[in-house]
C-alpha cells in the first residue's frame, strides 16, 4: 500500500466522525490541497479545482514544489486560471492515494492500511470533504468551482449540497450522471484488477502487487480517454522497429499504438493504489445528481444556483460524451443560472482538457476573465 | 481444445500443402461450409457469405440443421438473401474452431491439437481458403460476395486476389484496413486472454481453461460491438434486483448493463476456442488491402473490379466506423466499380447487422433484387 504525496502538499483535517453518504464514518481523515495566488481583501477571488480520478492536488508548480503540475499550462500567472488575479485551491479527492484519506491510508484503529475496510466513497463525500477544506481555509464563497471529468461530477454535488458556495461554475468534460457505456468500461477495469490473483481481495503489497490487472485497467482507460480520430493521425498502422519487438512472443507488441498503451500503463501501474482506483472508479458509476437530490437528473441540476456557468465538452469524447455537458448546461439554465454549453472540435477525446490547451485556454480563460 | 461444429456441416478439403501468406504450410486442412437454395442451370446465382470473427457456417436453418442460424432473419425463402432465387454458400473462416482448420484442430503430424503451432492466419488466407471452396463446388463466378465485419475484410481480399470471382459485392460494417483504435481494443482482448495463467501459452484444456481471460475479452468485445446510445435507452442506470446481487461482494454486479455483459460473456467463454480467438483477432490487425496489394489502401481498393458494390455502415459503430465503409465505396468507385455507400441510422453499433433487420433487410435485399 503506497500513498503518493507530492512535496509541498498541505492538509486539512476532516472533522472527527466525518459521516459518509453510503454509511460509515471516518474517525479521522484529512484532505490534501495546494494553493496558488493570494486571497484578496474582499475574500471573493478564490477558485476551487476538483480533479479527475487520478490527479493529485499539484495542479501547477509552486514555491514549495516547482515541478510542473498536471494542469501546468492552465494555472499560473497570465494563464487561463490566472494566479495573479485568482486565489486557486486544488484538493486531492477523498478516497484517493495522493495525500487525502482513502483505502491506502492508515486506519488509526488498527495501525494498518484501511484497504477494503475504508467506507464506501461517493461523489457526494468527495464534494463534502472539499467543502470542509474551503470552510477551514475561511473561504465562504468561491468565485468559481472548476471540475474536470470526475471533478465535474463532484462540482455539481458540491453546488447542490452547499448552496451559495460558488458564484460560478466551469464543468469540463463532466457529467451529471454516469451512463451505461462508461459504467460498463469502468466495471471492466475494476474486474481486471479484481481478477488479478495478486489483488487478493485488496490485501497486496509492493512485492505481491496486482500489476497485470492495473495494466489492463489503465490500457482500457487510455483507449477511452483518447479518440480513434486522434490515433488515426498519430499512429495509423505504423509498426514498431524490429529492435523494439520481441520476436519470441507470437502475440507481442507490433504496432505503435500497442507500444503507446504499454508505456502509458507502465507509468501508471505503480503510481496509483489499486484499491483507491476501485473506490473512485465505482463512485463515478453511483453518481447521478438526480438520485442525489431525490428526483430526475434535470431536477437535480435545476436545484443548483450559480450566477454563471460554462459546460465544455469535446465531440470525440466517448467516456463523457458531449450530450452530457449539454445536459448540464440545459439543466443549470432551467434552474435560472446563466449557463453556456461550449462544444469543442478537439480530436483528443476525454483527455483533451489535459492536452488541447489551444482550445481549452481561451474557453476557460475567457469565462474567468469575464467574471 | 474443443471444436464447435454444428450438425449438417459439410467440408471441402484444402489442397495438400496449402501455403499461408505469412509463411508456413498446412499439410492438410479443411473448410466447413453450408449451402442453401439451388444452383441454376447457368451457374450464375451463387452468393458467398463471409462471416465476422466468431460465427460458424450455419447462417440459417437448413434441412440438415433446422436450428436457427446466426443470420436467420436475412437468409431464406423470401428474405433479403432470398434462397428461392440464390444459391447461398457460407464458409467458416480458416483459423476458426467451428469446423474449419485452425489452432484447435488436430495436427496430423502429431495427433495433438496444433495450438500455437498452427501457422499464422491472415485475412488473405481466409479469402484463399474460401476461393478454394468455390472452385471445389464448381462455382466459377459468384453473383455476389457478402462480407460482414471481418468477413468484409476477407471479401475485399478475395476480390483483389481472385479477379473475376464475383460480379458484385456487399460489404457490411467492414473495413479495408485495421485502424489503431480497433487494433488497441483487439490487442487488449488478446492480452486479457494471454494474461490468464490458465491460457498457459496456448496449452490449456477443459479442466484448466482461460475462463476469466475469455470473459474479459468478450465483455470488451460486446462493449465495442454495441453503442452508448443504444445502452442509454436500454439500460440507463437501472439496478439489478436485490435477489440478483451478491451483497457479499463489494464490487459485484450492480447495474443491469453489468449483468448484460456478464450474460454475454458466459455464453461465449466456453463456446469459442481461445487460441482460435487470438489468431483471428490478430489477423484483423494485420489487414490492409493496400499492404496486401503493395500500395496504399486506396490503390488496393482501386485494383478490385466488380460491376456493382454496396458498402453499408452504421453511424454508431466505433469498431468499424462509418468512414471505413465510405472509404471502401470511394476506393471501389475509383477503380471503376459502381459502388454505393449506405450509412444507416442504427443505434446498435457494429452489431447492427445482426439485430437491426428493419434497416439491413431492405438495404441488402434491395441491392440483391436489382442484380
Amino acid at each position: 500500500m503506497t500513498e503518493f504525496i507530492p512535496p509541498g502538499t498541505r492538509w486539512i483535517e476532516l472533522p472527527a466522525g466525518f459521516a459518509m453518504k453510503r454509511g460509515g464514518v471516518l474517525p479521522q481523515g484529512r484532505i490534501a490541497y495546494e494553493t496558488w495566488g493570494r486571497r484578496n481583501a474582499a475574500g471573493d477571488n478564490s477558485i476551487l479545482i476538483l480533479t479527475g480520478l487520478s490527479p493529485d492536488a499539484h495542479a501547477a508548480a509552486s514555491k514549495d514544489n516547482p515541478a510542473p503540475g498536471w494542469w501546468e499550462a492552465m494555472v499560473g500567472p497570465g494563464k487561463a486560471v490566472d494566479t495573479t488575479r485568482w486565489h486557486v485551491v486544488c484538493v486531492n479527492s477523498l478516497g484517493s492515494c495522493k495525500g487525502s484519506s482513502g483505502p491506502a491510508s492508515i486506519d488509526p484503529g488498527t495501525g494498518q492500511p484501511y484497504r477494503l475496510a475504508f467506507p464506501d466513497v461517493s461523489i457526494e463525500d468527495v464534494a463534502d470533504a472539499a467543502a470542509h477544506v474551503l470552510r477551514a481555509l475561511g473561504i465562504e464563497r468561491l468565485a468559481c468551482v472548476i471540475g474536470n471529468s470526475m471533478g465535474g461530477m463532484a462540482a455539481l454535488a458540491l453546488l447542490a449540497r452547499h448552496p451559495g458556495i460558488a458564484r460560478s461554475h466551469v464543468n469540463v468534460s463532466g457529467a451529471a450522471r454516469a451512463l451505461p457505456f462508461s459504467i460498463a468500461i469502468r466495471s471492466l477495469q475494476r474486474e481486471a484488477i479484481r481478477l488479478d490473483p495478486a489483488w487478493n481481495n485488496g490485501d497486496y503489497d509492493d512485492a505481491r502487487y496486482p500489476e497485470s490487472g492495473m495494466r489492463m485497467a489503465r490500457k482500457l482507460g487510455v483507449i477511452t480517454y483518447r479518440s480513434a480520430l486522434e490515433w488515426d493521425g498519430r499512429f495509423g498502422r505504423v509498426r514498431l522497429d524490429s529492435d523494439r519487438r520481441d520476436d519470441e512472443d507470437p502475440f507481442g507488441l507490433e504496432f505503435e499504438v500497442e507500444s503507446y498503451l504499454e508505456a502509458h500503463a507502465r507509468r501508471f501501474v505503480r503510481n496509483f493504489d489499486p484499491n483507491c482506483y476501485l473506490y473512485l472508479s465505482r463512485c463515478m458509476d453511483w453518481f447521478d445528481i438526480g438520485e442525489s437530490c431525490g428526483g430526475t437528473t434535470a431536477e437535480g441540476l435545476a436545484k443548483i444556483r450559480v450566477e454563471r456557468a460554462l459546460a465544455i465538452g469535446v465531440h470525440t469524447d466517448i467516456l463523457f460524451p458531449l450530450q452530457q455537458q449539454e445536459e448540464i448546461a440545459d439543466g443549470l439554465r432551467a434552474g435560472g443560472s446563466a449557463a453556456e454549453f461550449l462544444p469543442l472540435e478537439s480530436p483528443q477525446g476525454h483527455d483533451a482538457f489535459l492536452v488541447d490547451f489551444a482550445r481549452f485556454s481561451p474557453a476557460i480563460g475567457g469565462f474567468l476573465a469575464a467574471l
